[in-house]
């Protein structure tokens, strides 16, 4: 059976290129990127380099940017470390309700050392509400943070808006542009953001690669203590392979994107179209244009999203319920209850996120493969059958 | 000219059968380990193998391991984490004054929100005072924290003794095993600790791979918050190539550690005694017998540590004048000064640490064309006139 693996937001594969380019990193240059000796230098050059890289892609310095482990360290380094460092000024702090568990609980642990949190709220598309924003903000307000797009309903949010809300007004935007970057434009100076967060296992890099964006200017509180290593703003051997491999994924990402994405769009708009088609009470999540492009998201009325994709994975193909951060968790997912959804519609929710690489021949599969499925699911959906009694009266 | 890699504390190349080990963890298995279909799963089983191995190396159970992406992450983690949990108990750390940065910093961090720390000082061998230990505990103390090896001196510290102290008093006892781990016998229940750290590039393993031991039972404040990853303890997408690649490390270090100890211990012995017969004033650093096994540590009187380290970079061999998180910040190292070494001698370290393929030749070649060099560099040096002068006298 042909694999079909349509869980990009969990993860993508590693570009082949990538991989090719690390492999020196595991054997000859092992060297310690501190170290002083040439076995060091070396690495920190390839260090150096990657930095460069990553800079490049969202249009911002190469100092302006701190490798990380992940997505969310970045983000737990940002919203601690940048509202630490405010402390002074101010202890407010604007959140979306659709954010990423890592910004969300590092804010709730803020809460703990005395700042004050407030929840943005999202209309039924996942976009933010920027006039609620406008008013939220106050002379304590330090730090924002929102996302710039979310990964469970792809729906892209109008960060530019936000940042002009908060411009001149010493409050810091950081954004988490972790399903963003690398998958579409993302420019640093455009948006108009302090930080940024963004990681390598978006777009071909390897996990555990990621990094932070940190205007020039602005100082950080790091969330691990210890060397010198970036800066001072976060201690540890440098993850070299990972960083590297991070490096070239972003090189990689920059070269050809909008003709990756003008394909991945077209085959994803034929998702997005045939699924409501091929199945009844199908409803779309998200926004219809300002979606991530190779984003589909739907909850499928009746069927639990569980059922769903274990049933899919074993007609050989790999999609998502929600964030693979909190899979195991098996509670609906944040993001839909802040768009308004009921808990059951909310756990029939499924993400087709799709690789470069996909066809339209997988998805006319796809849809061949899954309505028997549902079909199958709903029969034993007591929910289901409650509903068609109900339309029967 | 033949590489000499004399830099062991700083970074280890990766062992080929590590390597052979991730590959297909950058290929073939790229799913998500939080993932619920049969990617995910993969990904997921191969996680847990690693804990497994980890685990099994230092003697503990599975479920008492959490991954890391560096010594200096499980350090902030074990430190910040355990302290902030035991909070309510009472607020006093002890950490020995020869604490990796990662842990001098993080208790530095502790005490702006209110924690106080006391440092307890170490011998001319960088022994830790045990007898001192005891005496600062008082009914607040709530956390000590005392490495296992010191990297810069190679000392092996009495923790069995110090674990002894703790017991029966509630205090909690982490050990940083970075520089042991891999290298030597570590066994958690033999130590008697609460917990302890260990990094990959310390035995042949990956950069960017790491671990803290917790003893079941012990709650712990996480670092990094957001996703249910690693029993909530740490979160963001598990960097899996790099943690199976840990899992191997630790299986090859377990197998005929203790040939591979002797072997290397033989050609040290041999640097131990070789240097100071074939170069003046030299002194060695650390302790005689309670010593890492691939460890060798000196002073060499009158002569800059990073003039030399540059000089034996030239002729091939890599070395260090202390730790690699503080090399380039090029100042007197804190673990000499507390050992009781004037600022002048502190500045004239050299540590050789070496490699399991070692062999006695490489250090004949060391003993050979390092003489010449520290004539050179004494010749150019002003204290060395200066000592030469008075002699004369």
């Amino acid at each position: 059976m042909k694999k079909r693996y349509m869980d990009r937001i969990a993860a993508t594969p590693l570009h082949p290129q990538v991989y090719e380019f690390m492999l020196p990193f595991f054997k000859e240059h092992y060297g310690n990127p501190q170290s002083l000796h040439s076995w060091g230098q070396k690495s920190n050059e390839a260090l150096e380099m990657a930095r460069e890289k990553v800079a490049h892609l969202i249009n911002a310095e190469p100092e302006e940017i701190f490798f990380t482990s992940s997505g969310s360290e970045s983000n737990n380094l940002a919203v601690k470390g940048l509202a630490e460092a405010r402390r002074k000024q101010g202890n407010r702090i604007l959140v979306s309700a659709i954010e990423h568990q890592s910004v969300l609980h590092s804010a709730k642990k803020l809460e703990k050392i005395g700042f004050e949190v407030e929840h943005i709220p999202v209309d039924e598309h996942g976009l933010i509400d920027i006039e609620r924003l406008k008013n939220s903000i106050t002379e304590k307000t330090v730090l924002v943070s929102l996302m710039l797009a979310n990964s469970e309903v792809g729906t892209i949010e109008p960060i530019e808006q936000a940042s002009e809300i908060c411009r001149g007004k010493d409050i810091l935007l950081h954004t988490d542009a972790v399903a963003a970057v690398g998958n579409i434009p993302v420019d640093v100076k455009k948006l108009g953001v302090g930080a940024l967060s963004l990681a390598g296992d978006q777009f071909y890099g390897p996990k555990g690669s990621a990094a932070l964006y940190i205007k020039k200017g602005n100082r950080i509180v790091p969330l691990i203590d210890g060397g010198i290593q970036e800066g001072g703003r976060r201690a540890g051997t440098e993850n070299l392979a990972a960083i590297v491999g991070l490096g070239k994924a972003a090189e990689l990402a920059e070269k050809g994107m909008s003709e990756r994405i003008k394909k991945v769009k077209g085959v994803r708009d034929f998702l997005l179209k045939g699924l409501p088609e091929n199945i009844e009470h199908v409803v779309i999540t998200g926004h219809h244009e300002k979606r991530l492009p190779h984003h589909a998201s739907f909850c499928i009325e009746f069927v639990e999203g569980e059922s769903m994709l274990l049933n899919l994975d074993m007609l050989g193909i790999a999609v998502s319920s929600g964030s693979a951060c909190t899979s195991k968790a098996l509670k609906a997912s944040h993001v839909l209850i802040a768009m308004g959804l009921d808990h059951a519609l909310a756990q029939s929710s499924l993400v087709f996120s799709l690789l470069d690489e996909v066809s339209k021949e997988d998805i006319e599969y796809l849809l061949d493969v899954f309505p028997p499925v549902i079909e199958r699911l709903r029969k034993m959906s007591p929910l289901y059958s409650q509903y068609l009694e109900e339309k029967q009266k």
